[in-house]
């Protein structure tokens, strides 16, 4: 018997889902109506969801018996409904589908950081560098740009995304320093682990990368003594998820430290959701600025992500080993 | 009997001139007044500025007998009065001592262009990403970001800051295409000269870093027909000289093609001196940003720049042969 694919929310074009074809029927959520999802949901194998779906809620969940695996499109799982299903459901991440371009995104905020790319504009658009050079006062703007070639760089989470970023850095001539659940035993990387070892690479690093998965543990992971233990000229880059960051730590350390800067591509939550616009005037400062969570999105136009999905589901019906499992009792 | 150096304008510490006290008198020309500077002009041998000093008119270089060598502090050598001397002093400018810093920067252009850092920033400052996450429009908007890896990198000028930069954006996963005068036989490396391997360079590359030194051939190099050869979603990246980029030509360049991007840190000169507020309204376009003349600054920070100029100089107390010799007749 053929398998039965439920693709729930997808951002991936249709044709990404061809190689399953040979294996499943697919079914696409929003082309159902009411009855076809009542009789459709009880035989589906397994299924596809970029975040959760609204329209899967609890009552619609209990109908689909014969689930057994969901693989998300995202690399971050945090919000995938794992409550939902009491019984032995295997959910996997999209770990990998995006760490080369979110990698690639975090080197260009830390490298925009330094350069105070985002800060300069701002001040030649505002007609404050308008007078023409004088040699004295460009080079002390020029004293406020920092050169990491040479520079130590520290990935807090040492996943496939911090390894894709620490690689890039690697490139410009930075050092590495990784702190992670597992030691690191690769070639010219520092590893850090446990709580002293936290706090030492904060201590020594020039740029922070967060890298880290959001889950109950790491909720605030980085808060007011992490920021304190940083040098105050650091640079804090942040493509993980907004939530990792305790909002309030972050807003009083950039007040109070105009030489810190932090910038993002992902945001807190307001009402429940992931808000652009933060409840503290983030906004307001010179030390931080962000784009709108399109680092993950940009793997979707190289094709990398919806690759690593498909490759997985394929695994699933071939019978093979699954890759990226997520332990759901961590979320 | 010891040497006479002049030090005119300078932005380095004083300290950075030490090495040159085992073979040579110091004489800075701020703490000299008029009468100590006439008896001391006959008998300088060599000097050093980072751009020419407007103190040294004519009638005070006339006075300058003795003078065999000037190092320019700057790598770029455009306006160092060459002119006021008809005699044979050689200039020697200040090539390698940025490169590093220079080619950090122009990558640093080029990814917070590909990223769309500065426009982003600026909408979510401005409130029009407020409304929190609505995928398709997120997604939407990570369309405009680029993954630059794989990526051809166009290199106008492959001297020491076009290959430091070409070196860095290899180590991001870009192929590197070079445009100079002489053929470069560097593995991994494509070779363009003359006009018609500028062109082919040119429609080739994703990305486009002019890297040429401002000189009476230069100026105005890249104009219509060049920028009309690019492809129409590329990246233009000036960390040269304003100058070498016809400024009418960019303008219509950026305004007919919203998808092209230009990101510079030099800009073109108004009343004979480089303006941070150019002539024509870049300042007002999406696809436009800048920063103010720091990227070489910056290397006055590492010292990289003092330490290539001060070496250079050893070289001519020493009797050794100079480096980076200027060919005037360019000028």
């Amino acid at each position: 018997m053929r398998l039965k694919l439920l693709v729930a929310q997808y951002y991936f074009p249709r044709e990404a889902f061809d190689p399953l074809r040979r294996y499943a029927d697919i079914y696409w959520l929003e082309d159902m109506g009411a009855e076809e999802l009542d009789r459709v949901l009880p035989q589906v194998d397994f299924m596809f969801s970029h975040g959760w779906p609204r329209r899967l809620d609890a009552a619609m969940a209990s109908k689909m018996k014969k689930l057994r695996y969901v693989q998300a499109g995202n690399a971050g799982v945090d919000g995938m409904g794992f409550d939902l299903f009491d019984r032995k459901v295997v959910f996997c991440s999209n770990v990998g589908g995006y760490s080369e371009e979110v990698g690639e995104f975090a080197v260009a905020l830390m490298l925009a950081a330094a350069k105070k790319i985002v800060m300069f504009d701002r001040a030649v658009r505002a007609g404050e560098a308008r007078k023409g050079i004088d040699a004295t006062a460009q080079n002390r703007m020029a004293t406020r740009v920092s050169v990491l070639r040479g520079k130590s760089l520290g990935v807090i989470g040492y996943g496939e995304i911090g390894k894709a970023t620490a690689r890039l850095a690697r490139g410009l001539g930075m050092k590495t320093l990784a702190f992670g659940r597992r030691e690191v035993r690769e070639r010219g990387v520092a590893s850090f682990r446990g709580r002293a070892g936290l706090m030492e690479m904060l201590r020594r690093s020039d740029v922070l990368v967060l890298a880290l998965p959001l889950t109950k543990k790491t909720k605030g992971f980085i808060g007011r003594e992490e920021f304190a233990a940083m040098k105050p000229d650091a640079i804090f880059v942040n493509i993980a998820r907004g939530e990792v960051v305790d909002e309030e730590a972050a807003y009083e350390h950039l007040a109070g430290n105009p030489g810190f800067t932090f910038a993002t591509d992902v945001w807190w939550d307001r009402d429940g959701r992931e808000s652009f616009s933060p409840r503290l005037p983030f906004l307001k400062l010179e030390n931080f600025f962000g784009t709108p969570h399109v680092s993950g999105p940009s793997a979707l136009m190289t094709r990398s992500a919806s690759r690593n999905a498909v490759a997985n589901m394929v695994r699933f019906c071939r019978g093979e080993p699954l890759r990226n499992v997520v332990d759901t009792s961590e979320y």
